[in-house]
């Protein structure tokens, strides 16, 4: 199988709670996940895209973080709802959700 | 801070003993994903590369897979003994280290 034209890594780093850096875990990434998933079946897309859950990209309180590749774009404060538009926009047509997307300062 | 050049993905996904497929944690993920951030520490190069552990990545037979972006590289069957040639060659001088390359029919 050729590799995919895009990956998505969703944050799904662990912490106990009341860490100091909290997780992106104890911020949603479940869902997110689920939510990536479900728009890659429903779509039928597993050959273009891939999902994969990762350890810790590094702004915590930015969360929930997930990253994509080619462009290693990092869009933060993601939540389920986002899943649809980051799928329309930006893994099949190739153009960056700007609300989401972490400053430069951050990645 | 900004993103780093480049980006390591290490499949440490674990599964229990028997399972079929195996997994990259049972093929020895973990002493390689401690050797890349070994050799991050020792180079200082933590601004221009990123070690992260990941989810599975798909083709379990050919672990440990490590898989650099933003090149979409998928390197199979690394040992710690390969980690200083990928840093070398790909991760400093942007050059695949062709020996350890997924097949195209792979990846």
């Amino acid at each position: 199988m050729p590799h995919p034209a895009r990956h998505v890594f969703v944050c799904s780093q662990q912490r106990p709670p009341g860490h100091p850096r909290g997780s992106c875990s104890a911020q949603g990434s479940g869902p997110v996940l689920q939510a990536f998933w479900g728009e890659l079946q429903k779509r039928q897309a597993h050959e273009r895209v891939a999902i994969t859950y990762s350890g810790c990209l590094g702004p915590c309180d930015g969360g929930v973080n997930v990253l994509v590749y080619p462009e290693a774009v990092l869009y933060q404060r993601v939540t389920p709802d986002d899943v649809t538009e980051i799928f329309d926009q930006h893994l099949d047509k190739g153009e960056v959700v700007a609300r989401l997307q972490a400053p430069a300062a951050v990645w």
